[in-house]
């Protein structure tokens, strides 16, 4: 039998709030088994980035990552926030590495092309150092890493954290049994929107494709659900969304992606 | 025979110019053998506090690390600087994890007491899990540390970083044969400030006492040099200070630091 592993995203109603964040990597540092955690560092890299002046620019609603910006998001996401969680991680009894995907190469990804819009210093991941992954773990360090990459020429490259955390729990699930949770600030996938326990249980492909279909799934959830179905498809056991309340087991409510094998 | 470690603590001169840190890390990628590179950040660091407002303040001379002066050193050593120096030597095919003294929880230290001097957020080394260290070196993940390391209770302290990579070369000198080299601005401790050239070329510790009698050592040379001696002292097999043109074999002067045992 495989060992467990755990690949958990956070997204920013824990990341952006400290009290938040240590409740979370509480309850974290009890779950048993090997353990990854995947992180961006949203909000407080956009307050340092205004305190230092650097204008954010937008395209299509969605952010421009600027040279400048990306020495921020490497402060932030890989500085501040990777130092942080890392040093409570392992005061709490975690044994944990804070990493980024270009440290040891683990994840290699290439600037996305300019064409037809230019995101800047974005990048795609194209390949997973398993090895070096598995050599982390075999020796029971935890890792935690933050949303950014490097290219093969050393450029340091944002990376979307939900894509990140799938890659990564896809990556090992032929070595572990891996489970993949995305925490973020809601207990799962809502069947409407204002209605917060309207939490769909589960969803496997067909599901998805009726739900998009029906125009029920919210735009911000569509790369997110993509992801996860990848992910089971893939190998990946379990894929879980919900929120914090959810992961330390103060409800049962929560979304589970199954692949249609399985459904 | 015990295999070879170099360990290597870098200096302003490399770390705030990114020319020389990229001809730096060109040659620290070349090296054979297992290797640990040290940094701190100086400059880079203060550039950023200024931007962001932050009054740096100084006792006797000396830096205090405010809360808001910490986050700014966690941010560019533990991200800006660790990421970029592990994404360009894993380009260089140098696969190295950019590390703090707090992941894993390797070098744990102890807030300085606030008497007689309170100097903020700064920290003693007390443990180094040397465990951990061959886990990683054995694994052939070369480590860059920079100069933070955390408390016991996740406070993350910041640390100077030629007690580190001495700390570092002694906890593991009785696996590896290891040389510590300390790259700084001159080509060794000079015998006469003004003249460039004049490098002492082996100190031991009885040199060492005489040349402090005789004021010949420069006050900013002190700390390096008692770490130094400490080491060769412990077991670490050669103490090498020169710049990065001696790194790059470009000029043959150097001070060794040799311990009495071998004088």
């Amino acid at each position: 039998m495989k060992d467990k592993l755990m690949v958990v995203k956070i997204g920013g109603n824990i990341i952006d709030h400290p009290t938040a964040l240590d409740n979370f990597l509480s309850e974290f540092a009890r779950k048993p088994g090997k353990k990854i955690l995947v992180h961006g560092g949203g909000k407080i890299a956009t307050e340092i980035s205004k305190k230092l002046g650097i204008v954010s620019q937008f395209v299509e609603g969605r952010r421009v990552t600027s040279a400048e910006e990306l020495e921020v998001v490497t402060m932030v996401y890989g500085g501040l926030l990777s130092k942080k969680i890392s040093a409570k991680l392992n005061a709490l009894g975690c044994k944990t590495l804070g990493l980024s995907g270009a440290d040891a190469g683990i994840l290699t990804a290439e600037k996305r092309s300019p064409t037809p819009v230019d995101y800047g210093f974005v990048g795609d991941i194209q390949t997973i150092q398993k090895q070096h992954l598995l050599d982390l773990l075999n020796s029971d360090f935890n890792l935690a890493f933050c949303a950014l990459t490097g290219d093969n020429a050393g450029q340091l490259l944002n990376t979307n954290a939900d894509t990140i955390a799938a890659s990564l729990a896809i990556a090992l699930a032929n070595h572990f049994e891996v489970d993949l949770y995305y925490i973020f600030e809601k207990k799962g996938v809502l069947e409407r929107l204002a209605d917060e326990n309207s939490v769909i249980p589960v969803i496997d492909k067909g599901t998805f494709e009726n739900l998009k279909a029906e125009g029920k799934i919210h735009t911000g959830m569509l790369p997110k659900l993509s992801n996860a179905l990848e992910a089971v498809e893939k190998g990946v056991k379990k894929v879980v969304i919900s929120d914090p309340a959810f992961f330390a087991e103060d409800h049962p409510y929560c979304t589970i992606i199954k692949s249609k094998a399985d459904a």
